[in-house]
């Protein structure tokens, strides 16, 4: 069985999820499946025009403590985004239209690494090039396909598909029909997925 | 340092974390501190007048299956109760006015398995006088303390003070000045109180 993970590259949790997915799918001999989508559509399904941790601020506050804790107990790099929500569209149309490149891993590691610990701008087309450059993929060519209308399809299928399977957050790890949401399941993920229980 | 454990009765996520904290506490030699509150005026500040789990259907269906999954990797028993969410007012009362009485878990624990487990009301007295029962506490005693105004304004100002500390759901578990959200954050929560990081 493999491992959909599914993330968001505004999404705050979804940051220490993609940094540690692949190690811990590699360590359990998991494959595991790169699901970019983007958060806007099902959040405005549920009546929020904003990350739901800015409508709610004790939430927001909550995460914001919360996330830095995270990436100090798995030694990630963090520095809070002094813009919060970053739209993801770019660089979830590179990803989903590369999923299964070998440079995929690393280019999303270099996009939230950009967002959450550089604080960087990652809807400018030049921070993505740069994280297409460090992952090793053929930047000008990639840059050019994001912009063909079939690669905006490919996304809004992507994010009907989350919708449909009742995703209403990022991250989510799916196995099977089991659905695990947020960064703290993705051991439950893995381990359901190495040994489903009866 | 101690582990303050904030709790709602009517919490779906505060039943699997009422039937672990105790044991987790006396492992790790840890002294938990039972603080019922309610969710209540807490949604209400946040615009809601009903459960999120409610109000956001595919979260409801995404919960009601993690719990049922939880309970069997914990060997808690569940049965989905066929009133959600009930009323915890009582039982709240009760539990805040006695925060303090050895009888205390026992109780807390025979009022989330009515709900959870055995699909009783748990708004009617005589159900919770059942619970009181089980736990030994003197029931007719404690019936007529929670009806008293003083038990609605402890367990006002306890609500109050959630709001205060920034929670925001449930369970909160609270280790001097950290948050921690959640049943499956309980052992984040102990692990800290044993050895806060530098």
């Amino acid at each position: 069985m493999s491992l959909e993970f599914w993330f968001e590259f505004a999404s705050p949790y979804s940051y220490p999820a993609a940094m540690r997915i692949e190690k811990a799918g590699r360590e359990s001999a998991i494959s595991v499946i790169w699901r970019p989508f983007l958060l806007g559509p099902i959040f405005r399904d549920q009546g929020w025009l904003d990350s739901p941790f800015n409508i709610y601020p004790a939430k927001g506050r909550y995460m914001w403590r919360d996330l830095e804790r995270i990436c100090q107990a798995s030694a990630i790099p963090f520095k809070r985004p002094s813009i919060f929500p970053r739209h993801g569209l770019l660089a979830a149309r590179v990803a989903c239209c590369n999923a299964d490149q070998l440079w995929l891993a690393p280019f999303v590691r270099a996009v939230f690494r950009a967002n959450f610990a550089e604080d960087r701008e990652i809807s400018d087309p030049s921070v993505i090039a740069d994280c297409l450059i460090s992952a090793s993929a053929p930047t000008a060519e990639i840059l050019k396909q994001c912009q063909a209308p079939e690669a905006g399809q490919l996304l809004r299928a992507q994010t009907a598909r989350a919708a449909k399977l009742g995703i209403f957050g990022a991250p989510f790890f799916v196995v099977g029909d089991e659905l695990f949401w947020g960064n703290d399941r993705l051991e439950d993920a893995v381990n359901w997925c190495r040994e489903p229980p009866d």
